[in-house]
């Protein structure tokens, strides 16, 4: 077998960032494309490309002549993100990035999908049993890339779609609800919050990392959940976070933001595919992991 | 309410020219884009625009200032357009369009979908109650814009997605179907065809046209089937065809062509959508529109 070459985007990203992280720790050649040409962590060859600009990600397929990409990048801006137009940006060059990938002779592409390309149901959800009716403009830009991820497949690309529950960790954006959490508490100051009731399936960034390094090192295709096939309230996870913090629980004010229309009662994956087809189970159980990231006692990774 | 001003994308194509035609006739200002800036017909204004060129993209929506958007323009080479890489540029520049078009003040888009959108199921085609897993890249990346339109409905723009089953008439290209037979028929010659026995539901080509002027101007959303509601075998129609020609049925070599493995046994629309809530009947019956079409007794149409 001809030598393999990995590149992943979003690199300096949340996720990338630990895509690529796992991938190098397993010995592999990676590449990685972020923002402004920043590291990417050790063992990672850092490049600049403007992955909204055609000729630009073309001269890096060139340059890198990648066989395995892990395709992590796009518009995740706190909030905006649900709604926004540069959805659009990010889904036509994500195609064109899948495209361009299959011309130069790549062999197996995994994208990021997201729990929010499934119909708000309440039950467990499943990658083919559970209807895909994204509620969100990004939802719905995601499951559009799906598609296209299978439109691949369907050409004689490997291809595969990790769809990513609730991840949390280091590296977290500081607008999200764990790391303004833990800042509100740490200054012992309240924290507005919905009622908390929503449960979730939360996984830990290293076990996000490594559970896409597995999927792009596999030959399963089609869509996979990534996440821990264990839904928790978010009033558990902000009461364990409290208690690893030491801080009056009373500082916790759920219920003084209200929930989004959208917000679905429950968003929970059944993970039968990436245990028993991918082989992966997450390390990171849901009580250790968020007590040691508020804590911080999770070590800070390169951004 | 505004003056409306309608885009029609793919005007000098099979589909566009005949649904430029019917907004046209219907009194709209319409203006077409298509290969070349060639003629799109009478009572629409031609404009050149390479519509895979963002920029292009961008002076024409500047320039036209659409209310309303029909996006019919596609790659649809024959054969080829099944498995092309060509489906992901047109994807891509799709989804461009669509962003343009909604940034610039559109109202209302409408795109071109298929039944290849569906799963082989072998049962009548419902919108949302029939599984959506195509089983070709072009049926992939047509679903794929399907949620892109969807996103931009999220948005605040008023989409619409007709699901177009078998189109036949004036227009049609020259090495589909009831073409090549009647050419073949016509010279006398034997025409090879598969066994025949796939059920599919034709519509003529001047009921498409009319059927995506009323869908884009109603307020309809999501996905609509644009069919006639009624399956019609391929061996029936070729002998229909035969009948017209005053040809000998045995021309006919039924079962010289092996189907193709992703070809379902039917193919069949739901029209309840399209007629009670777009308000539309297909007007052609099916034996007279082909018997029209290929004795030539229908007017040619300027492609």
């Amino acid at each position: 077998m001809a030598a393999e070459t990995y590149l992943v985007t979003g690199a300096t990203g949340f996720i990338g960032a630990a895509v690529a992280r796992a991938l190098a720790a397993a010995g592999h050649e990676v590449h990685g494309v972020g923002r402004g040409g920043r590291g990417a962590g050790a063992g990672v060859t850092p490049h600049a490309c403007d992955l909204l600009d055609a000729a630009s990600v073309q001269a890096l397929i060139d340059h890198v002549r990648p066989t395995h990409l892990v395709h992590c990048a796009w518009d995740v801006t706190h909030n905006v993100y649900w709604t926004s137009p540069a959805n659009f940006d990010w889904l036509a060059a994500s195609v064109a990035l899948l495209k361009a990938f299959q011309a130069a002779g790549g062999r197996r592409a995994v994208g990021v999908g997201t729990c929010a390309e499934y119909a708000a149901s309440g039950t467990i959800l499943h990658e083919t049993g559970s209807p895909l009716v994204p509620a969100t403009p990004y939802g719905r830009c995601k499951l559009s890339l799906f598609h296209a991820f299978e439109a691949a497949r369907l050409m004689g690309l490997s291809t595969a779609w990790g769809r990513l529950f609730f991840p949390y960790g280091p590296g977290d954006g500081e607008r999200r609800f764990l790391p303004a959490l833990a800042r509100a508490m740490r200054a012992g100051d309240a924290f507005d919050m919905s009622s908390g009731a929503q449960k979730l399936d939360f996984i830990h960034i290293d076990d996000v990392g490594a559970a896409f390094a597995r999927l792009v090192e596999s030959d399963v295709t089609r869509a996979v959940n990534i996440a821990n096939g264990e839904g928790v309230t978010l009033r558990e996870v902000a009461l364990r976070a409290a208690e690893a913090l030491g801080r009056d629980p009373a500082l916790l004010r759920m219920g003084a933001i209200a929930a989004r229309a959208t917000d679905p009662p429950s968003l929970v994956a059944d993970v039968s595919r990436l245990r028993d087809e991918v082989g992966f189970l997450p390390q990171v159980p849901w009580r250790q992991g968020v007590a040691r990231f508020v804590a911080g006692s999770d070590a800070a990774q390169p951004a």
